[in-house]
């Protein structure tokens, strides 16, 4: 027999039963909190235009994405490519289907993503989204980052994990430093060095910035500036340490300030904090940006991200539409808590009832009880194998709560008991 | 500016999100059913070896195939491409995990698959299945068809559709019935033609059995065969009289009897019958098959499908698993039920309420507020907006079903009032 590789492909998830049981509960959860801020599912297509997709992609990304070859049969002609975000297809959604639209557009997006990046241990090339994104038409008020951001915390609250802190900033405030201390010209090296900061020690990053040719007291007040974090009130008082006047970061600081306010009326706020030394990737975002760290497991990065942009259609359409958004990479985030144990596995069986006829003549009695159970809202199997009991206990172990055994006693009487398979103890089935 | 096409590709389905919540109930309820009936979720990748695909797909499968192209960073050397359906990575999936499996393995995916097919108004070249199967390791009892097809009927109920018949045959009664009128060696062309026979007048298919030069006892069979239905009891005597003996159906029979004295159970009962016309196409089946109609739109062709095949993954390894399964092609059933106005769309509005703040002032007092009701379980916006009171109210309407004004009374006192957006009334907000 000719043999064929029947792996998953590398960099692919795929999960035995149990595992995907507890994935699907998290995805559940995430998409239970959206869905009660009022957020509205859609789903975009899994294969675009390659156009779509690379009016956006830039470096990495363009050679990232997965090309889809057109088949004998299908006779469009457009180059087509697997979506690498949601963001992108979002754009599209928003420019094709605005008429339609009831803005401000609330959205979630919870759904596959590809990207052939190169293979290595918990990066993956097919990977969930868990996205929330709320696009204003011309103009979207300050308030919803704040909505987005307490989504989000809440979402990634159903998870139970250790203390998380979720940290906050806005792209005005860095710009408008840095053009109040003449340092705008180097904005982009100077970006990338904060973004690095709290992965290497003190002096190496004091040290790149002296080597971008800044003067002592430019880089002395950067230094200050990355390291600045707390409350709002905490954080306008160290920044006008080294800006007296704050005239250039008024506008970042007015958003965070409103930000920071919304955030305030959540009784968990010490999760959330102002921290200058998050800058997020992407040129893509242009005032609040976000990122949340485990306290405790820094080396697993940012769980969830996200910010404002100004203009996310700009590719397809005149319109503006300014948006913010959020997003939780499950598929990541699924394999790292797994590997850290902090997983909440407390609720694998996820079969309530098996039911075990002992031969034909019970069957018809057994598929009504199961149904009666169902109508319960309980799972349940029935067991039609033809095994030994015991077997049939086994199985039912591995896969359920409780086995119920009916004989021709049980179907005439209707009495029935249950049998919890973790103690063993029996109790009456009402 | 570059103009881009922002439409979806041809054969792509993509929603308003009204529509998508109806889509997303839909699929939700058929998961449900499944989930309470004792099936496991799993989740394929989406990209798998081309070989693993091929090994199976022959013919039109094979030419409709989505071929994936490496990219630049992608080490892994193996073609590859997207599945077409959930069965071939179901095997695929059971010969790798298998020991880790709990047999009969009751599983379900409910996910998208992507077929190139020539575009083709409600043809889809990405779409939902909705598929269920038990899988046994060397044997599985002849009582798990009928509960597949339970589970299935219950799963199409939720929709609410009009009459539906669940129409079910043997594979062995066919081909025991021609071998027993000595035509099995035309088995094939005969096949196609009861296959066909519905949607063509009895002439048509009487007039293509004689052409493949059978006798006129042998077509007169064949015809009176082909419109055998009924209950069990009804279809044996009417086989009886074309076939006295029924030896070379017995196994068939007894099947047939076996799965539907099992669903005999059922109180619905009066949804599913026995049908000799029901052949589905597929070699691959090789006991029950089934198909299901909606009475009064045959037009529609069958919504679900589904069968007994005897070995699940004979590509993949020696192991034998013979399993059986169901599929609901939700993409499809949900663009023919949308133009022919029977999705039930009674519970379009996704959130129910939009609590609207007069100023800022009353964000804290509005956010709690928002927080209490979502803890009742209940979904809710908050519009942030800036414009008219007039312009809110119309906006909530789209979305909603209660509108909640919070100006500084409402914030003070705590006392709010609910205003209906259908009928306009206002109640208190307890």
């Amino acid at each position: 027999m000719k043999k064929i590789n029947t792996s998953p492909l590398s960099g692919m998830q795929e999960l035995l039963p149990n595992d995907q049981a507890i994935f699907d509960r998290l995805k559940h959860n995430i998409s239970d909190v959206y869905h009660h801020y009022g957020f509205l599912n859609i789903e975009t297509p899994i294969i675009e235009r390659a156009e779509v997709l690379l009016a956006k992609a830039g470096g990495d990304t363009e050679k990232q994405i997965y090309m889809v070859s057109k088949t004998a049969e299908a006779s469009d002609s457009a180059d087509q490519a697997l979506r690498f975000d949601h963001t992108v297809p979002l754009a599209r959604y928003v420019a094709e289907h605005s008429n339609d639209l009831v803005f401000p557009f609330q959205v979630t997006q919870i759904n596959r993503n590809f990207r052939g990046e190169r293979a290595q241990r918990g990066r993956f090339r097919e990977f969930y989204q868990c996205d929330c994104d709320i696009i204003g038409r011309d103009k979207l008020p300050i308030a919803y980052d704040a909505k987005v951001i307490a989504c989000i915390h809440d979402a990634l609250k159903t998870f139970n994990l250790p203390e998380m802190k979720i940290r906050i900033s806005n792209r005005k405030v860095l710009s408008g430093f840095l053009s109040a201390i003449g340092a705008e010209s180097k904005s982009a090296e100077i970006s990338s060095i904060i973004d690095h900061a709290e992965k290497v020690p003190v002096e190496v990053s004091r040290n790149a910035l002296t080597e971008l040719s800044l003067s002592d007291e430019q880089v002395d007040k950067i230094m200050t500036f990355m390291f600045i974090k707390g409350d709002y009130v905490e954080v306008e008082a160290k920044l006008t340490e080294i800006l007296p006047y704050l005239t250039t970061v008024r506008e970042g600081l007015d958003e965070l300030k409103a930000v920071f306010n919304i955030l305030n009326a959540k009784p968990d706020m010490s999760d959330i904090e102002i921290d200058f030394m998050i800058i997020r990737g992407l040129d893509y975002y242009t005032g609040t940006v976000f990122e949340t760290f485990l306290k405790d497991h820094r080396d697993i990065g940012s769980i969830s991200s996200g910010g404002r942009y100004d203009n996310l259609a700009s590719n397809f359409t005149e319109q503006k539409f300014p948006g913010v958004g959020g997003s939780i990479g499950l598929t990541r985030l699924f394999f790292i808590l797994n590997e850290k144990g902090l997983l909440d596995k407390t609720t694998v069986q996820p079969i309530d009832y098996v039911l075990i006829p002992l031969s034909s003549d019970e069957y018809a009695f057994t598929i009504n009880t199961a149904n009666k159970l169902r109508q319960n809202g309980y799972t349940v199997d029935i067991d039609f194998d033809e095994r030994k009991l015991g077997n049939k206990f086994n199985r039912a172990a591995k896969i359920a709560k409780y086995a119920v055994v009916i004989g021709s006693d049980e179907a005439t009487t209707g009495k029935l008991s249950a049998k919890n398979l973790q103690t063993g103890e029996t109790t009456p089935l009402e």
